[in-house]
Parts: structure tokens; sequence; C-alpha cells
């Protein structure tokens, strides 16, 4: 186990930070090594905006169900799918990028999320903390406005970089063999990886919650994933462009 | 600039690779550290499918239109979302998971990237090199059949990770000045980002192929995006769950 090994072992969202502006250099260098992750074939369908101007940050805040550290944080960073950049070379090409589709939305968010990852890992390589703020999807549309967001790019998700004011604990996940199988999808064990995890999840939430919050993962997941989630998604992106032909 | 921003920055595509297995305590390593990404709410929506038969291996680079690093590199994983686990938690915790929702797929979709990436940078750490493979999804219902996936999962890419046998260059990348902007989304100097960028790609390919390869960024999109990209992905993606509501 390397240092690399530790560094991403030791992840967990940072939701208090230090309320100090991070450096343009240090926000760059983060940045590019977003960049630097593998793109599908160099298609680079991702910009990042960096929200300074408190008032905007304050209403997205309030979009992500009152996240104060979107306020609070160094650098707050929207990172969106964008295929008008690549629509724009293709122009510039002499062609017309066919729109619309599926896969186009899968190449477009698969390019964001790998780049945001490279870019977590840099901050977290120099002592910083991250949160990713899914929450941006609460309303797209207001945060699209917000930063005025063109056809052919959505908002994937925030992200609040900067000095850690809080120490949390590490969260476990599933076990390894819950998760990495071999050769074909099989359900052998699932349901014992579960219950183990469960009772793994239970010390956790105690513990981090001094005795408080009495739950499991399928306790969670029971309350999380029955009702519709966000069932406004399929008519934003469509007006975006993104049809899901 | 640490060590940890040097590897970022140094990230490659391998395509060659030493033929030889790696050890399934490496594989184990760095599936942990994939694991050990931001997921939304916890959910986990992952499972990864190490796929080691030869025949398989062969029928799965067939797909990906002959990638023949997919049968020679030390592990090939196939990374997966998976809604099946996050509704068994659902159900074990005495609920039922609504289904088919777009936003579900959002969020399966990016933490598999979330995970894969975190992934990769820990087999870079090592020494190893790695290849996305897309192309599982030039024919993705062929690649669930080889793989047994159930209904709520689907193959995202694939991923070749082993000891290089070949030492590329970096690829080019975007000027910085150009995917990074300021509050809000704006074309300014998008134009010419992109010309500064098609200069440095058309030396990189040049250099690449000794000569052979004259092209540009815009030239490749101008190829790669005017046709219909896997129209398939609509009424696959529906067949396995993924309905998009």
């Amino acid at each position: 186990m390397n240092d690399v090994i530790k560094l991403l072992q030791s992840h967990r969202s940072i939701r208090k930070f230090v309320e100090e502006p991070l450096a343009d250099e240090v926000v760059d260098e983060i940045v590019r090594c977003g960049q630097a992750a593998a793109t599908s074939s160099n298609v680079q369908a991702v910009t990042v905006i960096r929200v300074r101007n408190a008032e905007v940050r304050a209403r997205i805040a309030e979009v992500a169900g009152g996240q104060r550290h979107i306020e609070t944080c160094g650098a707050f960073l929207v990172w969106c799918a964008d295929l008008r950049r690549p629509g724009l070379g293709c122009e510039i090409g002499g062609s017309t990028m066919t729109t619309g589709m599926t896969e186009q939305f899968i190449i477009a968010t698969v390019d964001v999320a790998l780049a945001a990852q490279n870019a977590v890992i840099a901050a977290e390589s120099l002592g910083l903390g991250i949160c990713y703020i899914g929450a941006v999807r609460n309303d797209p549309q207001t945060v699209s406005d917000l930063l005025e967001l063109p056809s052919q790019v959505y908002p994937v998700f925030g992200l609040c970089i900067g000095e850690p004011a809080q120490d949390p604990e590490v969260k476990p996940r599933l076990p390894l063999g819950t998760v990495l199988m071999e050769e074909t999808y099989h359900d052998d064990g699932q349901r014992e990886g579960i219950a183990a995890y469960d009772e793994t999840m239970r010390a956790y939430y105690r513990s981090r919650t001094g005795g408080t919050k009495e739950s499991t993962w399928t306790e969670e997941m029971a309350r999380l994933l029955e009702g519709e989630r966000r069932p406004h998604m399929k008519g934003f992106l469509a007006d975006r462009g993104f049809e899901m032909r």
C-alpha cells in the first residue's frame, strides 16, 4: 500500500471549511488535473464554472437544501457536461453534430465524473477537503439560469473545495466481495454481505452521532429509494438539448 | 506540484501490455480504492466484474472493434452501474425501489465513473497502465449476456489494467482557460482556445505517427460527432430497466 492508495482510501466528505478563498493557482492546478483524466475519443465534454459571487452561492446553497458549505468553502466549482464545445469544434471542422442521443449524454456525464474525481484527488493530495453537491440537480433550471448555461450544457454536480475545519471518520463501504465479482454477475453472498455491512453502518452511525442515530444501510436505502427521485430531470434535460434519443 | 499531481498529469492510455495476469491482491486493492470514492447518498451503485475467461475476453474485444489489449492486459474489469443491489437493500429495509427514473441513471453512472477513476489512479500509482473501453457500449446486449447481467445493471465501460509494454506521449488537452470559466458560461475566447489547441494537436498527431497522421481536434470532432452515435443505447437501457422517465 503506497501513499497514493492511502490517500484514496482516506477520503471523506468535508462539510465545514475554513472561510478563505483558494488561490487561483491552486484551483488552476486542480482543474488541470481534472483535464488530464481519460476522455471518450478526446471530446473533453467538460466545463468547470467557479462561482465566487456570494449571492449566487447562497442561491445555489438554497437549491441544494441549505448546504452552507457551498457558501463557506474556499472554491465552489460547478462541473458541467458540455457538448456545446465539441459541437463548435465539429462546426469549425466543417460538419454538424447530431444532438440528443442517449450515448452522447453518457459520454459527457462520464467525462465530467472522471475529470472531477481527478480534481478531487489533486485537492486531497494538497491537504484540502471536498464535498460533491449532487443536489444542484434539485433545481437544475435555477442553477442553469444563474450560470447562464447554454443549450447542450447541464450541471452534473457542484464541488466544494477548501481547507477542512472538521475531521470526520471515513465512512465504511460494502464488503469488497459484494461488489467485485468473477466472470459473471451473481447474487451469491449478496444478502450476507449486505447484512454484515448493516452492522458496520449501525456502529458507524452510532459513533458519528454519539449514539443518537440508529440506522443501517438497508434502512437508509428503504427511505431513499422508494419515491420518485428528481422527476424533473427528464424534462429539464430535454429542454437543454439532451433528448435521450 | 506534488507527486500525486505529477502522477495525475502524466496519464496516458496504454494499449500494449505485458501478458501476465495481475495478482488478486493487487486487483482487490485497486477496487477497494474505487469503493473509497464519493457515492451519491451512499448508494454505492457499482459492480465490478473481472473477466479472466479468454473466450469471453476475445468476444468483448470483438464487440469493441478489435481492441486486442482487452485480451492481453493483466486484468480486464467491466464496471457496471448497479441499482439492483440498492434495490435489494431497499427491499430488505422494508420498502420498494422506484425504477426507471433518469435521475437514478445519472446517480448510478456517476457513481461508477468516480469509483473507476479512483481505481485508475491507484493502478497508475503502482506503475500499471490502464485503458478505458467505452466500446463495450458498441454492443452492450452481447456484453450483458456474456456477463449474465440482470435487470437494473448495465455495463458503463470496461477497463484494461496491466504492466505497460509501451510508453506513449501524454495527449495534450484544451487550454485551461477554455474549460475553466468564472461566474457564468461564456463563449469569449472559445474559438481562439480551440484554434490554439488545433495547432497543438496537429503537432501531437505528427509526432505520434512519425508524420503520417495529419489532423486537428476540430477535424476529429467533425468526423466523430456528425453521425448518430450508438443509437441502440436508448432501447438497450430501457430493456435493462433504465427507462429514463
